[in-house]
């Protein structure tokens, strides 16, 4: 079997059996099968698809190119939430301990970020202390403790998609729904996990620009999902506007604090109090979303889902003083005329964000935890001109004159506002 | 600019600007863009393609990665032909000299083969002593006491187009009509040539397998080299049999020798004859294609073109002894039935020179030079249960064994024989 021949096969349209993708996989992990071989392949299956046996073969290999997390050596029900990612989606840092404080068991394994805004790591390092590297033994001790983790990936954890994916973006083959899947999924099963939630985010703000792509993509997750015998659940949501009213690190971290406090915006509540029903109703602990919604809403209230915060922060390392780095420059932006709120550009004021240096253009870029934007208006609101749409935070003169018109763009002020729903559909 | 965004937009099928281009073949050349971005922008190409623009463009960015011959050094009209291979294709040893002898300049750089049976470069090595690495020195000191040379590329000969070559050799990305212009036109444009004839072969025995695709390729070729000011014409030939009667290193040189000498099989004799009238037609060296021939069969006949050969030859070092080597093993195929030749399978006749080891099956394989097959009967010709149907050569008796049934499967004996024209199509 010669790579080229089954580089070949894909190009032509064919089918490949398990035993092809089995030794592309493990040939690309160990280094016989060299990058460009891998990138003729990657861009042959952008064009050519794969079919859903395919997929799954393909992220079984990549799952078992490295350690799999031994499900037996954790307590209780595993379960995890993954989202394809959004403008101030910070969800995951409220739905670990609410989940765990409901019953469930969260080994998150998470990512940075790269473009646009910080990813769960970079957001919890906005905690001073807060460790991100945990070794397997720190993490399940976490997990035994807090009935939650949140780390960052091991070199041992799926490394032929950690080298795959480093491949794929910088040879056009990002935008590729069976690659996208495999990637997402070797690293989510290799947590041992029962249940699976998926957040697949649609619009503007968010990978898939469309609902019907963000559709094809959860498709194709919650059937790999399925395949590999795990309860998987999507969810496709709205990320044209911004989830919450912040978007930057720290000012992240402190509305998630909020909401666990029982405060917070409305529609990331919403969204994460939805995402952890979905969770506790598909793992099984609760008969119906209505039961599940229940108990976490009261998790929330009585503060069980804050303090299992706190004790995981505490075991990885992290104050729990919530003092976080402030931005030296603090400016309003003013609305430019009377109205209401008609829209906010996710993208706009993910861009803005990067110019503040919230996120990384580069892999090697380092983030300033600060910076960002907080107290942004939400479409559908009533402002009068001058009244600030949002703060804007920087720690450099420049960057806060580059992006402040950005900024401005992205708010849209009219006369009316059509809402539109948060969650759109549910597959699974 | 990135490398990934040319990648993108090859992907997403916009045509690509010269300076992209120029961007991607001089970073590729110098090694700042990696063979793993390469590889994915060839088969993004293999799948959307290249504009005429964008073909020429790559083809003058790869002819001028490296040394372009200034035609101002070489005297008179330069002309040059090249063949999309195929079994005993063998005509370039015969038509530069020919061209020579009727007063054309053929500065001739050609290829080793790899699968099937040898190229060029590998046919004239079976001639002791015939050296193919000449130095630029000694390719203009060859050309100009003998009006021809045929030597090797040297490494600073389109450079981009060796590495490119190699390259798409193992990322299933050789069948693509722009790269395969691109890499043809650049080597040959390099030559500081003005005529150059294309035969452009199609068939069982061919890389292009039907006419269409034949035409589809001379018609991109003819194309980039008009672009580039260059008299271009494509013959689109037959390659469903093997040209003339033997096939084989040393086998084919002694067969050229038998047309240079007056005698040789006809439809060699006929493709040769025809390419080398329309170089010198579309040189303008004579009015026109029959004027041509004439003075080409006189060339033929009074040995002026054997004289130019045996020039060329003891110019690079070879020895017009005409002693080749000569293989251990020499049997007949007997004819399995009494009838008429009806089809000689060119693909099959070139898998059984492999296995004899007349060709490589990887680069780095030596070739043997005095095995092969000879005395090939045609498609046409009558023959009796057990006559030879040809003469089998090899120095080793279990590749003879192995080979034997490969050739007799190749002979189709029946009672007819739909004659099929040499040339079907001409393109200029």
């Amino acid at each position: 079997m010669l790579p080229q021949w089954i580089i070949e096969k894909k190009r032509d349209g064919n089918e490949l059996s398990n035993k092809e993708i089995h030794f592309l996989v493990k040939g690309f992990t160990e280094g016989s099968i060299p990058d460009y071989q891998m990138a003729a392949f990657a861009m042959a299956v952008y064009f050519k698809g794969m079919t859903p046996h395919e997929t799954a073969a393909l992220t079984f290999e990549m799952m078992h190119s490295g350690e799999v997390i031994d499900p037996a050596r954790l307590p209780g029900i595993k379960a995890d939430k993954h989202s394809t990612g959004g403008i101030g989606d910070k969800t995951s840092l409220i739905l670990a301990p609410l989940a765990a404080a409901c019953g469930l068991t969260v080994p998150m394994i998470s990512g940075r970020g790269l473009g646009i805004t910080g990813g769960t790591l970079d957001k919890l390092e906005a905690i001073p202390g807060y460790r991100t590297d945990l070794s397997e033994k720190e993490f399940f001790q976490t997990l035994e403790t807090c009935g939650c983790s949140i780390t960052g990936q091991t070199a041992q954890l799926a490394p032929a998609d950690k080298k795959l994916y480093a491949l794929r973006d910088v040879t056009g083959t990002v935008p590729s729904i069976p690659l996208i899947t495999a990637s997402i999924m070797s690293k989510k099963l290799a947590e041992g996990i029962d249940t699976l939630i998926l957040d697949v985010k649609w619009g503007q703000g968010a990978f898939m620009k469309t609902v019907e792509q963000a559709r094809e993509l959860a498709q194709a997750l919650v059937e790999v999902g399925t395949h590999m015998g795990k309860n998987v659940r999507a969810l496709i949501t709205d990320m044209n506007q911004p989830l919450g009213r912040s978007a930057g690190n720290a000012l992240e971290v402190q509305e998630c604090l909020d909401i666990l406090n029982g405060g917070g915006p409305d529609d990331l509540k919403a969204l994460t109090v939805d995402l952890t029903a979905h969770m506790l109703e598909r793992s099984g602990v609760f008969p119906d979303l209505g039961k599940a919604r229940e108990n976490i809403l009261q998790c929330l209230e009585n503060g069980t889902a804050l303090k299992k915060f706190e004790a995981m922060v505490t075991a990885q390392g992290g104050s729990t003083e919530w003092d976080f780095a402030e931005a030296e420059i603090q400016e309003p932006l003013p609305a430019p005329a009377d109205g209401v709120v008609s829209a906010v550009n996710a993208e706009l004021i993910g861009k803005g964000c990067l110019v503040l240096g919230a996120g990384r253009q580069k892999t090697d870029d380092t983030i300033d935890h600060a910076v960002g934007i907080a107290q942004m208006k939400k479409p559908g609101e009533a402002v009068r001109k001058g009244d600030p749409l949002a703060v804007i935070f920087s720690n450099d003169r420049k960057k806060m004159d580059e992006s402040f018109p950005m900024f401005g763009k992205a708010f849209r002020i009219g006369s009316s506002f059509e809402p539109r729903p948060l969650i759109s559909e549910q597959i699974s």
